[in-house]
């Protein structure tokens, strides 16, 4: 038998589609040298026995202790890093106000590189301590630090995707942050992607460059149409934001005549490993180009409460076939917890539905069939957003990676309200209690990158 | 120089009205025996320095140490303590649904004392360890297993609020879960009354004796009266639901032709020590007729999105002089958090103001002025849950107990993001991004009753 680099026993929740849970109940995983699943194993299985007996004794076999579960790690699709350092205030404003006074204010000071590694050190060791495996982030302008993200998620163990933020449209970004003009902005992006395309060479679990306009208002059309040549170039992930709010949604059309999504795709920025940030106001037809073009949303429930003016009619677009993941948003959301996240996103989806004044009669109170379950919610933090990255993560499945989180329910300081239930209960309970002190170990691509003893 | 009991040194923050925050920098807290304050003294005062020289060396001295802060206990105004037991699970149903499916068949297990203990044992100690120093809980219809849980909050030091719950209709209540019969139910809840106040004498911090029917649907005219009757003859609290979902508000009509608010009130219900949880569907003249009687509203935002049908106006009932506290509902809401809480409530409040469906035109979409500032909803876990109890809680401030918990923002497992922030930036951040772990310490009455190492 082929020796494995690992090996798991115990009980794992994965998806099995966009609605339903699979529970691998005692089930051994066997993890290769690359840090892939490479097979799974049931206690009905004859090589069950087999596989315990060989490994039991080595330093490469973990028993999951009573009460401990796993769960793929968590695929975060939206982060702004510069902004944990704001995260949990400021929240007041409406977003162009937002942008302009503090958030520009705060993301200027990352041309200091000191600054930088203090806040994105203590970022990344935050969301790997939320479960959070993979993260899809907007750094700055600043090249520099821009690839220092990049380094600290190689040197953490973090699978990263990164992207130095263009902004050189003069009319919508203040003077002091943005880029020196179009053509710096494409070469400092060019040479971002070089750096971290190489800087990945060095690990294990990957780290990727994004192109990254930030969004329209910010962006020249030369520099829009620079980026998606550039995309294409080297075949690299693409994001920003898309029709997220009244204001920014009404801005493209006055520039465009037509929304967001087509403009988008018109400097072939719509394609297959494009990520879209909230999409709030999406039309059918724009819903229909981004199944089509297989770009997926980014839905960061928390911060579309502040700022998005709507909650994403997650269901709907599930229908049309559009592909979803969940984000933070840290700082349009305050919580760097995808599982904070996924609770919002279920319930956001039941006030869709229900309606929110109940001063209204309740045949016209909210939108019919728009809730989302936790399995969904579930979904969308974990597969949704494998798919969304076309990268084999998200599932606990063969040709996977191994990038689970072991959620311990019974320790003491962190217990759930756990009294005899069916396994289908206690997911729910995780999902729904879980702090992160009841995440216990978490692994990125077969390595341990964040323990708690 | 009197002697004090307990000498704190630090920084609280506490609220000076429903919309702003007294930050308390550096101050001396003077605790007298009773585990009240008895003197608040500033950095400023002559008489700092001396309190410290006489105090500093001794075992009742505890200074804060770098980013500690001391918050006031929270209230929590509505917990129905059995439901801990399923807490996180079916929340799928309709409120008519959730209870006959669900809920009732747990409660009715509570005759089991030994299962309630381990399960009320364990709640108590989880609210603790949250930071809520009082509560106000809905047990079950067994006096048994209802006194017990009011020893249980007595030897932990937490001041419970207990109701025995009231349920003799037999048209809405299941054959297996209910009062025998009114006389019973009346005869029971006197004794109940009786126990508890018996009880009290032997805690430092109180236990109290609610009189509780369960809501309007599951109570006989004459269970609703005799329970008025029983109030005023004890002086004790009274908690029940009102306006509740559009099913619950709609069933009132039916049977009264008139709202809950009215129909309660005839019973006697409503008084300066009445809590009523939700509200959600309250009219403008019940909300009158709440200031009026010094009734309250319980508040549940989280429970709200799954059961109520529709979101609370606070702003619009604070502008009414209503008073509102804050509860977490166990178990229509998941979380035992009145942090989440808190953070909900003012979610909430932002898709009250915003509205949810962005088919529909921004001028249409929302309810102009009803968002809350977490300012507000930080009164509503404090303050405004000591108002609606008439009980001298919620607040950092002379002749209030010593109810507090110390919040620390810079342990390692748990840090939050700071990097040189204002005192009101570092509360916003801690109201957004505290977990139970940073929660070290926590007091009722000048009595230590939770600490974490
Ligand atoms: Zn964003
Ligand atoms: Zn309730």
């Amino acid at each position: 038998m082929k020796e494995f680099a690992l090996v798991f026993q115990g009980t794992a929740f994965t998806s099995r589609s966009t609605k339903e849970i699979e529970i691998l109940k005692d089930y051994l995983f066997c993890i290769n040298e690359d840090g892939m699943i490479e097979k799974l194993v049931s206690p009905e299985s004859a090589e069950y026995e087999e596989i315990i007996k060989q490994y039991e004794f080595k330093d490469s076999f973990h028993r999951l202790e009573k009460g401990q579960y796993l769960l793929p790690g968590f695929v975060d699709l939206h982060v702004h890093a510069p902004q944990w350092a704001q995260s949990g205030t400021a929240l007041d404003l409406p977003l162009y106000d937002w942008l302009n006074t503090y958030t520009f204010p705060i993301e200027s000071k990352f041309s200091d590189i000191e600054f930088a590694e203090k806040v994105y050190d203590d970022l990344v060791r935050t969301l790997l301590a939320n479960g959070t495996t993979t993260v899809l982030y907007f750094a700055t302008v600043h090249k520099e630090a821009s690839i220092l993200l990049a380094e600290i998620c190689a040197k953490q163990g973090q699978r990263g995707l990164v992207g130095k933020v263009v902004m050189d449209n003069v009319d919508q970004c203040p003077p002091d942050y943005r880029d020196k003009d179009t053509e710096t902005a494409l070469k400092e992006t060019e040479e971002f992607i070089i750096a971290v395309k190489d800087l990945a060479k060095s690990t294990k679990q990957g780290v990727y460059p994004v192109v990254t306009p930030r969004f329209i208002p910010s962006c020249t059309d030369e520099a829009l149409e620079g980026l998606g040549r550039l995309a294409a170039k080297y075949d690299t992930h693409i994001q920003s934001h898309c029709s997220e709010s009244d204001w920014e949604h009404e801005y493209v059309i006055d520039r465009f005549n037509k929304h967001d999504a087509f403009a988008l795709n018109d400097f072939g920025l719509l394609q297959d490993k494009s990520i879209m940030a909230h999409c709030t106001f999406l039309a059918d037809d724009d819903a229909e180009l981004f199944a089509e073009t297989g770009t997926a949303i980014s839905h960061c429930p928390i911060s579309n409460v502040f700022f998005s003016n709507g909650v994403l009619p997650v269901a709907h677009l599930h229908s049309k076939g559009v592909d979803i993941g969940l984000g933070t948003d840290i700082s349009g959301g305050f919580s760097p917890s995808l599982f904070d996240n996924a609770r919002q996103a279920v319930i956001s989806s039941r006030m869709l539905e229900e309606g929110v004044d109940p001063k209204l009669p309740k045949e016209t109170r909210g939108v019919p069939s728009s809730r989302i379950t936790m399995n969904e919610a579930f979904y969308l933090a974990t597969a949704g957003g494998g798919d969304a990255l076309s990268l084999p993560i998200g599932k606990i499945e063969e040709n996977f990676a191994w990038d689970v989180q072991i959620i311990d329910t019974l320790i003491p300081s962190a217990k759930l309200p756990l009294f005899n239930e069916r396994l289908d209960e206690v997911f729910e309970k995780i999902m729904y209690l879980s702090r992160p002190e009841n995440i216990r170990e978490v692994w990125v691509q077969g390595n341990l990158v964040h323990k708690r003893n």
